[in-house]
């Protein structure tokens, strides 16, 4: 059985929706980002930078695996799915997961660490993190205004950027005038399994999702 | 053959050490950050997303590879080293190698950025940067208190984290105090491939370096 450790982020919906797709048994195992479970020892021994998510793969003796991106790349060698075996064309879908994880993935976190989580408002700084995600997303437009998916055939390079490009407001990061790009997150959240990724851990109410946003930007600043 | 793309960075460097590391011929085609090469058209085609380094595999039809972390990986499976094959010793690498990619590399680079090019000195801003980065280098710091190496041998995920290790002083980041780390930074130090590849793709002097690093503060502002 596979066990997934994980809360209500981008990170952690990333590793969910492969899951989905894979349509492999798995149990889930939410982490209170509010009470910084992530930074309890337990935790931290399973995963050493002490972020979301885990993956535990209890057939495997209990083999403990940190960082969303190598995640994927796990579960899609195990399950040879998702990554092809050419070496080329996995090279490709590595190319993209890895610019996923070096730059969409932090610049926006940035974007939304300035925009909504740091108790002073710096224009300049906010500017800067906004600029950059507009910039990564005309290089996802470009991409994407060629071929359907970033890498071929849809695969874990979709699927880590879906849910970041998916939180472009959230992240106060305006995607109007990518048109590539909205017809690819158009086509990934119409996605039975992408749909079902997003609800783990938990799907939670609105008012809940402000009340957690509040305590946790206070944590991210901690 | 292969072909390096780059210039005098961490991402470059990581790629250049490995290189000397596998002893594999390579040719070495400089890129000037300093006139914004990297962000011509030739070059974007190579790299969309206008940034180094590249590496062109002209023994696999001109096979190019963007993302120093896919580089890495896509090396070490040509060449059978510095990764192992078996999956949970593999994993162990590449989540080492995800982990650089995804926060000691974008946080050291940001505390450059506010250290360095930034045109206004934002005290609290440089202190989140700094901060992160000494949490990230604790993460490292507490691995190699019980291991040689960070996953293993001696493996891509240590050439991915040494170059931007190394530059603690240059991003403004104090390292005082994390001995294992200092250990294990000396060790990697003293092997002569990772000193030839810190002097890929020239070995700038102190005031080259000094002049080239204003010009392209200026740049990455742009």
């Amino acid at each position: 059985m596979l066990e997934l450790l994980t809360s209500e982020t981008p990170n952690g919906w990333k590793v969910a929706i492969l899951l989905e797709e894979l349509g492999e048994p798995y149990k889930v195992t939410p982490i209170s980002l509010t009470n910084l479970e992530q930074k309890q020892d337990w935790y931290v021994a399973l995963n050493p930078n002490g972020r979301i998510p885990t993956l535990i793969d209890h057939d495997a003796d209990d083999f403990a695996i940190f960082e969303s991106g190598a995640i994927m790349i796990y579960l899609a060698e195990k399950f040879g799915r998702f990554l092809p075996a050419d070496p080329k064309g996995r090279s490709q879908v590595i190319q993209w997961v890895m610019w996923q994880m070096s730059g969409l993935g932090p610049m926006m976190g940035q974007a939304t660490v300035f925009n909504r989580y740091f108790d002073e408002k710096l224009p300049k700084v906010i500017d800067r993190y906004v600029r950059e995600s507009q910039r990564l997303f005309g290089v996802l437009d470009a991409q994407l205004a060629d071929n359907e998916y970033l890498a071929g055939d849809y695969s874990i390079a979709d699927m880590a950027c879906f849910p970041w490009v998916r939180g472009h407001d959230w992240a106060g990061v305006d995607m109007s005038g990518f048109t590539h790009l909205q017809r690819w997150l158009d086509a990934i959240a119409a996605r039975p399994a992408a749909q079902r990724g997003l609800l783990v851990p938990t799907p939670p109410s609105a008012e809940e999702m402000a009340e957690k946003t509040t305590r946790q930007g206070q944590n991210i600043l901690a």
